[in-house]
């Protein structure tokens, strides 16, 4: 029996006790949002600082200005052949609001062990997102620490108390602690799996450039029957140079804006053709039954690797109710891209504002607001870390881990990855009927078992042990 | 000396008269929006039934479950060789708010005479809309009644309370008084001049049609880094279809949209044209260099003879400050079109709805919502009636009258029409900077007694006397 499997067998006997500790935490209603819960916050700060410590970390509960971070270091073997990659555990000890909580079947902070159909499931706010996921980490470390006395790795702990409130001081923290938090590879388990028996990592992270566009025209709100037919109107104009922004395939008409664009390699096409995604199911959950996006390309392209401009907001004149014949002094809107590495950000707002200024007549006075820009992430699968949570993933569920995008960006990645200097690693176990951010939220308890022991294969993988 | 010179000469006379009653109803500030002017609107009505008894009239003050009309009935001459136009004079003796208050020169109800560019003028709050233009008429009937001792048509008058908002009470008023409001011709001044020597009659309106478009996408808000390539954006929708609605020309792109159009008559354009309308000046006073609208058409035919489509308001979405990243399940729009004669409002309406369908996807759920649909109004130049305007006007000015458009619809004369089946005839004595409902509102002396004669002449012309 190798050293793994004796930490796996660890894992089993564990099994009840760990759940029982990932239980204890969802216990403290450490709902970041409020106020009302700031002891509660900090009373689940150092449960895992507590819990760090019991098995030969350093642990600290750190002020940020906010609520606190939780740090600790373990300085890994105290001798080793190779040269081991320093590991840093991102997660977040804070949950959303429970609210409303007459839609959840049982109370969020009790967490309640429910039979089904994958087997026992425990309800609770944060059961995932993301003390499930943190837990299952900490267990593995505690399968090495009582097998070996030590980890295989040195392994540094960053647990955020305010990544649900979008995490305001991470980064003046970060950047103030780059020592205590200095790593090769930064391993992230807030994301999901593909299905409950199928393995992911997540491999690519869409960019984002959010705009404001405003256009002023006349000096005051005009009379649609006095001045209609002569003075320019600019919702007209707004709409004139929005509904222009992509053609009738859905392809976006901002010169340059598919510069850098690369197709997505033929094997992971392939592999995400092979994953049988049901674009109708997922689109009928919310009501709707068409594809929008790019016209004849797959859906998990359009939606992982393809670059969109969504309106997100859009406002001018009157709209109340009934009837008001103006014709408004402005009118505006947000709009979004979504992009893909490849693509640079700044080169899509210039874009943007030459298009617009291309579309609105003169008159039109454009101002543009940005808010963020920020690229794509495409994770590199040749790296020896991803090679080994590969292996580590396939060894578990015996099956080959699908290499997921995600339309999203995760900002809490790019501020580890432009502090740090850190390699990511997404690692996930959710499914995507956790119900993450609603009431019932859940975690399977076989999820949390296989990723307990997928998270301690991986350690014992890049400790080469 | 004819009659109508004996009183003009009688108009001559008692000018200053005049003027002093016009400024008399000038200080009872009868604000129809406010409440606290209440017993001041019954004091203005009032004031001008006590005028119409002093010359002839019966005259009551009569409840409309608002505030009240004022009804007066003047038999006309008693024997007749000809048979006699029957005539209504419409009014409103209610005026707008005068706040902001700080923004005024002078005191808006006490009228104060202020010499100007043409003489002296007088500023007070309903000057001219609408105190100013009915005491012209009032003066007109007062010196038929002085030297004739009668009128030399049987008048009616009908003086409201509540046109300042919305004439709630008009229409279902005059529907239960359609026998004391009998008349042929409903004589309206509330409109303007061309300039200050050049009197002019308001021959066309454009009619309208107003309706809300609702889109209704997905069942809930959706996060656009999940959805964004794949599910409908019922913005973006929008704009692409709202953004359709105009070519480049300004051509409105509804099929059958300029069905019944007719082009200007060669000799109105060229009237029109003569007026050397100066759109430059027109546009920069609300701060706009460039005409919108259909190109290649002169201003006056775009502003009184053209269809138009404004979008007059829009919504959707995050309209807060900074960013959102939502794909809304909704959005909407209020959009209106103002019509010439010869269109078909109900057919602009089925014509929009079937656009709407036309260029939005079919996951966009479409419902409408209309607020009212008015055919525009073309008074015939060739009536007796208008031809009699045009030659009391043509004696007073000693120049030709412009037939003139109005770009918007004047409710009162279609519930006029539409209850009373009478001939509009539209003739006013404002002018463009006489700032009607803004402070420093004034009306031209001179304005008013050459009205005040114009109405005389009208009087002892369509009286053939």
């Amino acid at each position: 029996m190798n050293l793994t499997d004796q930490v796996l067998a660890r894992v089993e006997a564990e099994s009840a006790e760990s759940q029982r500790r990932w239980m204890e935490w969802l216990r403290i209603p450490s709902v970041s949002a409020q106020p009302a819960h700031a002891a509660d916050i900090r009373a689940a700060a150092e449960w895992a600082a507590d819990q760090l410590r019991e098995i030969g970390f350093t642990a600290e509960v750190c002020e940020t200005g906010g609520h606190p971070c939780v740090v600790g270091h373990h300085p890994g073997p105290q001798t080793s052949a190779a040269k081991l990659p320093r590991l840093l555990y991102y997660g977040h000890y804070d949950v959303q609001p429970a609210e409303p909580l007459e839609l959840w079947s049982h109370p969020p902070f009790e967490p309640t062990v429910v039979e089904g159909p994958h087997g026992p499931r425990v309800y609770a706010r944060g059961a995932v997102d993301d003390k499930g996921q943190c837990a299952m980490w900490l267990s593995a470390f505690r399968a090495w620490h009582a097998e070996t006395g030590s980890l295989p790795c040195p392994v540094t702990v960053l647990l955020e108390g305010e990544e649900e409130v979008s995490s305001v001081h991470l980064k003046p923290f970060v950047a103030a602690h780059h020592e205590a938090l200095a790593a090769d590879v930064v391993v992230i388990s807030d994301t999901g799996m593909w299905d409950i028996a199928t393995p992911a990592i997540t491999a690519s992270l869409r960019g984002i450039v959010y705009m404001q566009v405003n256009l002023q025209a006349a000096n005051r709100d005009l009379h649609s029957g006095s001045y209609g037919g002569s003075a320019l109107n600019p919702i007209n104009a707004l709409t004139t140079a929005l509904g222009a922004l992509k053609d009738a395939s859905g392809r976006v008409q901002i010169p340059g804006f598919y510069e850098g664009v690369r197709e997505v390699p033929a094997e992971k096409a392939q592999q995400w053709a092979a994953l049988g995604f049901d674009e109708s199911a997922f689109l009928g959950q919310v009501g709707l039954t068409t594809p929008a996006g790019e016209a004849g390309r797959p859906a998990l392209e359009r939606l992982w690797a393809r670059p969109t401009a969504d309106i997100n907001g859009i406002w001018g004149g009157y709209q109340g109710p009934g009837s008001k014949t103006v014709i408004a002094a402005e009118a505006g809107a947000k709009v979004s891209f979504r992009l893909v590495p490849g693509q640079d950000p700044q080169k899509i707002v210039a874009g943007f504002k030459a298009f617009m200024a291309a579309h609105v007549p003169s008159d039109a006075k454009l101002s543009f607001e940005e808010f963020g820009a920020g690229t794509g992430l495409e994770i590199s699968t040749e790296s020896p870390t991803v090679q080994a949570a590969c292996a580590a993933l396939r060894a578990e569920y015996g099956r080959e881990p699908v290499l997921m995008g995600a339309g999203g960006s995760i900002p809490v990645v790019e501020t580890l990855i432009d502090e740090l200097g850190v390699e990511p690693l997404l690692i996930g176990f959710g499914l995507s009927d956790d119900q993450v951010h609603s009431p019932d939220e859940k975690f399977e308890v076989r999820c949390f078992h296989q990723g307990t022991r997928s998270h301690a294969r991986l350690l014992g993988l890049l400790g080469k042990v």
